[in-house]
């Protein structure tokens, strides 16, 4: 089923949405990141159907997102690795580990836990402005429109709401 | 269709995925957080069927992303609101959306910025160290498990691989 296509919505969460929200896709990013970089290893973690598996892995190599890797010639086999467009995600797989470590991880606590290897410490993880460094919240952001912003799919109301804003 | 619920996986990324990564749901709250709280106006600018925003509003209800508030009485209406928990969600949306304005916007630039309320500058969020507040990338930092860690669905080989982890 080809769903409607988010990549022509004038918003970059839409638009980011379009290649890294497909259903498993975060997680196969994951998982090349934590070092499942071969098909069976991936297939196996997560226990999904070649099928899936191989059309997620050719629309993240498609998007520039992993890159396929040779490791062997005979047989000719190849693994996955990111790409520095991959690599810009695993600070969001972060965030939304945070946000699920607090939210769902109940009385067990955090399956995983990051440790930052410049400062040490085991932390969880924050949105934050790279000017005053303090973490941003729904509250302390006002958003506006940008030089790309347009009335188009996805944005028909939002255009409306941002343009009255005050300020 | 009923997809594999992530909800049982041992990772928070996919616990978090399975309320918040359903195809729409992230932009549904998005929506909600720009100023759209009504049904009618979050499917106009969506231009998703009326059963599918139904159902992702149901969910994220159930999930107390999202909550009802009445706005009218004689008819009774009523408009939708985020949650504490819904609130905690934006931050990740900020990181989507730096990370799709700098990979998707082209020569258009950003369709929206933010303001950060405390600073005034218009900013790209990151992801940070809360500690020594530097930004944290794929390569800065070391996954470890957590205290939930445990082999289940979608961590049988990553168990293997954090295990094997020197550290």
């Amino acid at each position: 089923m080809q769903r409607t296509s988010l990549a022509e919505f004038p918003c970059s969460i839409a638009r980011t949405l379009d290649v890294f929200g497909e259903w498993w896709t975060p997680l196969i990013v994951r998982d090349v990141y934590l070092g499942l970089r071969r098909f069976e290893q991936i297939q196996s973690n997560l226990g999904i159907s070649r099928k899936v598996l191989t059309q997620r892995l050719d629309r993240l190599v498609e998007e520039e997102i992993l890159a396929r890797r040779p490791y062997s010639e005979r047989p000719p086999r190849h693994e996955y690795v990111l790409t520095e467009r991959g690599r810009e995600l695993v600070p969001i797989l972060l965030a939304l580990m945070a946000w699920g470590d607090r939210w769902t991880s109940g009385e067990d606590g955090p399956p995983m836990t990051v440790r930052h290897e410049t400062c040490g410490h085991a932390v969880t993880p924050v949105v934050s402005c790279p000017d005053c460094r303090e973490p941003l919240t729904a509250d302390g952001v006002r958003p506006e429109p940008g030089p790309g912003a347009r009335i188009g799919p996805g944005t028909h109301e939002i255009a409306r709401v941002l343009g009255r804003h005050p300020g």
